[in-house]
């Protein structure tokens, strides 16, 4: 599969988006996107697994890294894509293809950028975050993400967000006793036991707080179950996951004595803790980006990678096409326009 | 593996065991059973898929089926058999290898049987009605289940129990609304929702009622559940399997629509149901075998192939070594004395 760059920014989000690229499986987008890279002489391009880092080298006094990971959340019935008056339907559309074409677009058209750019497309965004590919390129080759400010591509409607919530897997394990399904008094059903886990979990209420002038909101939810021995078994075991989404007030640390809290008696385990990153707005370089490109800032409510920008010392914020609320639905689309917007933007910062 | 069919029937149990046989991988223990009756001249032996006939061909009046199978539940760490105070532990112990090595051993040591014998051992029974491999003998070998009376070896504690309950698996599925779980509210998490599915089952009141003076007791239970999409996503279905066993005045069309009843405004699927048996204790064969083996009759709780051979108008009872009470648990025993008695008992029966 080739991709041009040079062809119009909507239609290579498309050509990206048929490339299936769920988490784990990225090799043939990466494949695509380091062979694209490759033909253009002022970049000099890395590959580390399925992550790629292409950098110009013109000695500028700033750097700036423009990053977005290429994975999606599992294919729900919506590739291809599809244009509809002018919304671009499919999986990963808005969540991240966009932004990763925007990336790609002044890759390939902006070879004298007013300040050195590096460019990161990385892999097993949507996963745990010990798969994330950003992680890796930071323990591995942290000089390939070295720089002064960074912009990630992730959705946000071309408005500038600050920070991210943090995010916590857990599992909830509730036991019973196995007894024979014809004679269930004689056991104890962990199934039916843990209508209390969900029982917590539906009265739950979310946070909301405002942290340096910006409103998170939080969030406790299910995301998965798993109960059942044989069909005529009394199951002794049922697992629900949960996933905690906590503002960056929180650390993981206190964020999962808060989760050990709202399950307090139950068997919890903690199978996964990324924290967040407060919005960090007041920066210099992170107004000087805001003050470009415009408009009001807000608060990122999924995790991103600004987080792990905020551990290695670099500013970072959360800026690309597409609507953040439609991202990981059946539905998920982007405007074209939207991409266009973010694409003109971004090319008039670094040309400026 | 070699099965020794003239050894104490205890140690027998204990082989029978040790070969281990969870639904659908019964093949080595339908092997050794296969060998060990070959080697018996006064027994025909034909053999479908892992189920085994065997038959004496006396000219009696009178011929009488033998019947048990020889697949168990999955193993819960409670394999190789141990022997303890005169109990042998392990999976399959009670349910039902115990009264599998009666059979073996009256099938070996009674070659003279004063009425002809017809000993049938066979697979998946612990599964779904469609692969019961008595099912499937009644389909295509009908001529070797035809007899006069018929005795199922499952676990009775050596008293004779009348009849069995019915079976129904229906699947509840619960519908929702996939959204990215930074942003729940969006969304509609069905593991949620499957709280109310679980709360009408742990509200259920089972009924208990006297069929032909035989008291039985029903029971609705999930016995597995499995819901969610990726660790980022709130989950757009959950599906709850749930096992209803129903006394033998219920139809199997009255106890589907009963579960219908049950749940009520849910997306219900019944994926299996098997019928019981009423107790039949009235029928002279049943009378003259329940008088030799003496003791109370009960009602069977557990669906057995009773209700198999009622549909093929043979007169059928369970009478077996083994607490029904332990079968399917991890603790699964039975008392080497119960199976020397209900050999001795059967022995004397066939020999009269």
């Amino acid at each position: 599969m080739q991709l041009d760059l040079f062809q119009d920014v909507g239609q290579l989000t498309a050509s990206l988006v048929d490339i299936e690229s769920v988490s784990g499986a990225e090799k043939p987008l990466a494949d695509a996107i380091e062979a694209a890279l490759r033909g253009l002489p002022h970049l000099t391009v890395h590959r580390d697994g399925d992550a790629l880092v292409a950098r110009t080298g013109l000695g500028r006094p700033q750097r700036v890294i423009l990053a977005g990971h290429i994975d999606t959340v599992p294919v729900a019935a919506n590739l291809p894509s599809q244009v509809e008056r002018g919304l671009l339907y499919g999986c990963g559309s808005a969540d991240m293809k966009s932004g990763v074409a925007v990336q790609l677009c002044l890759a390939a058209s902006v070879p004298q950028p007013s300040r050195d750019v590096t460019y990161v497309f990385y892999d097993c965004e949507e996963v745990e975050a010990e798969r994330n590919g950003m992680l890796r390129l930071s323990r591995q080759r942290p000089e390939l993400l070295a720089g002064d400010f960074a912009v990630l591509l992730e959705p946000t409607g071309c408005v500038v967000e600050g920070g991210c919530q943090g995010t916590l897997r857990a599992e909830i394990a509730v036991a019973g006793k196995r007894a024979h399904s014809a004679r269930s008094w004689q056991g104890s059903n962990a199934i039916h036991a843990a209508g209390d886990v969900i029982g917590v979990l539906r009265g739950y209420r979310a946070r909301q707080p405002e942290v340096d002038g910006l409103t998170y909101h939080e969030g406790l939810n299910a995301v998965g179950v798993r109960g059942g021995v044989a069909h005529n078994v009394i199951p002794d075991k049922c697992v629900i996951t949960v996933n905690y989404r906590f503002a960056p007030d929180r650390s993981p640390a206190q964020a999962e004595a808060h989760v050990r809290e709202v399950f307090d008696g139950w068997d919890v385990t903690i199978a996964d803790v990324a924290g967040g990153a407060r919005p960090g707005l007041a920066d210099p370089a992170a107004v000087a980006f805001t003050t470009a490109v415009g408009g009001t800032p807000r608060a990122k409510l999924g995790w991103t990678d600004v987080a792990r920008f905020a551990v290695l010392g670099v500013p970072a914020v959360n800026y690309g096409p597409g609507d953040p609320e439609v991202a990981h639905t059946a539905g998920e689309h982007v405007a074209l326009s939207e991409i266009s917007e973010c694409e003109d933007r971004m090319r008039a910062w670094l040309t400026a």
